[in-house]
């Protein structure tokens, strides 16, 4: 990931100094203008704006550590993913050596960076950000989610753990096609994505804290059609492992139509 | 449904003759150009193409038991929701009585119907499919998906268990949202829903049949990612009966890592 957002403010025409703990990774990005350090001081006191996207929160906290006090007064943005716990202390931590920190969480796989089709996530203080929007552009739309240090891990985590109820339905759908002889592929694309990007938006509405489902969508009927289908995928031999997302609706419409409590 | 359905006929000019058990429901059909009868011998007698939608299939039985002599020679289409082994031993029991059976799944609810956002899944002889396709047209887009009877409703009913995935996702998303004190709305319009529309052709196209995950998609890495959000959802305060769509996933990350079989 280090490697795309440092190509992608070298596409931009933007000066870049990459350091990574094992040397020799850059060789690419050296030879489209890089400059390559051999150390986490020499890549600070490169001056300009500091950006660490390493492999999770303890190895940031080990690479700057002993670099801290060269950052004083300055900023510091970090792409590195965590939870909102760890941003919120790394936040502190930076704080207490006179660096401001603006946390970010990174909308995309390394080849969506610097294309549309990404997005970074970033919160703290909204002075920072607006200071540091035009360097940080060429890497992905920034979107700001507030001061909280911990909003940006804790919507990208959230926005993830959304992604993977998509993953977990597409698959269970395909499992289900399958154990009763259907064909999977055209089952996949000829079905199932036209009929989830129609009901994406639907069913990102009829999402809520609430546990609510508005009458006509009458959640005791939809309870009996999950039972129906949790049987229906038993039957056919689906792995009950697969089903999970069915459970989870299960519950919230059981609790919906008043069938269950909590 | 079947409202929704004598609607879209008569919003194309077509001749329509309504029953429905409990009459006088259909008030609003009658005024738009509908013929109401109160048999159901009555409406099959009409002539033209019979077209049944009601509960389930045992109400579709129950209903045309009595009247499947006079539907001999011709052909029924059944918009009633069911099983792929319901579809096909009532298409067996149809054949039986000498009439041919296209069987049929809507994609979309009443509101969706007559529109372009809405779809009906046909199996079942493709001669019958095409020569009813004109008079079906403005129901919804018909799409034929095979020969077996049992088909429609098996794309039917997972096509709708990969609906339940998004909305599982998205109602954990944002129960994990709020549980850390986060502003639910702005990151349900904001993050989530385009987040989501990006990554469903990726979902979709990582969801197969064989268990396996891309290289690139490190299995193992996203295993150790699952962990720590379904770890993070039970810290939250997030109940676990919410989180089926994570474990579903990490058992499939595990699996494709090697780290359990199955
Ligand atoms: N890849 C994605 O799709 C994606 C998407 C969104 C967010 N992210 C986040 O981006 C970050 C980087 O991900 P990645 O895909 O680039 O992972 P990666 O390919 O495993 O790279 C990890 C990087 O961290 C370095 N590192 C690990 N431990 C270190 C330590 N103790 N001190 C200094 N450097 C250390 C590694 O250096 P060596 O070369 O020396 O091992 C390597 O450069 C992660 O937080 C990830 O969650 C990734
Ligand atoms: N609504 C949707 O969003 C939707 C979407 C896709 C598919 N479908 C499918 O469409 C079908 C109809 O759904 P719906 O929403 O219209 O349900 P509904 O509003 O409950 O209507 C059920 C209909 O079936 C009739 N009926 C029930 N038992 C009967 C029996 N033994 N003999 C004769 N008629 C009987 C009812 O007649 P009475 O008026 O006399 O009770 C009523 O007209 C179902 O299979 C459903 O799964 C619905």
């Amino acid at each position: 990931m280090g490697r795309a957002l440092a190509g992608a403010l070298l596409a931009a025409g933007r000066e870049v100094t990459v350091w990574n703990r094992t040397p020799g990774k850059a060789d690419d990005l050296v030879a489209r203008g890089a400059r390559e350090v051999s150390t986490v001081a020499e890549a600070v006191g490169a001056g300009g704006l500091t950006v660490a996207c390493l492999l999770d929160d303890a190895s940031v906290r080990e690479a700057l550590a002993p670099v801290m006090p060269k950052l004083a007064g300055g900023t510091l943005v970090n792409l590195t993913s965590g939870s909102a716990r760890q941003a919120r202390e790394l936040a502190a931590w930076a704080g207490e050596h006179g660096v401001r920190l603006l946390a970010g969480g990174i909308m995309g796989v390394p080849p969506m960076v610097g294309t549309p089709a990404a997005f970074i996530l970033y919160s703290g203080p909204r002075d920072v950000f607006d200071g540091v929007v035009p360097a940080l552009e060429p890497l992905a739309r920034p979107h700001y989610v507030g001061e909280d240090p911990g909003f940006a891990a804790l919507y990208d985590m959230a926005a993830l753990s959304g992604m993977y109820g998509i993953g977990a339905g597409a698959a269970h759908a395909l499992a289900m096609v399958h154990a009763e002889g259907g064909d999977v592929e055209t089952f996949s694309s000829e079905v199932l994505q036209p009929w989830l990007e129609a009901m994406l938006p639907v069913q990102v509405a009829l999402a809520n804290v609430s546990g609510s489902v508005p009458a006509e969508f009458n959640a005791a009927m939809q309870a009996t059609g999950l039972e129906n289908m949790v049987a229906a995928s038993g039957e056919a031999g689906v792995p009950a492992e697969l089903d999970g997302h069915l459970r989870a609706q299960l519950w919230r419409m059981r609790r919906a139509a008043g069938i269950v409590t909590g």
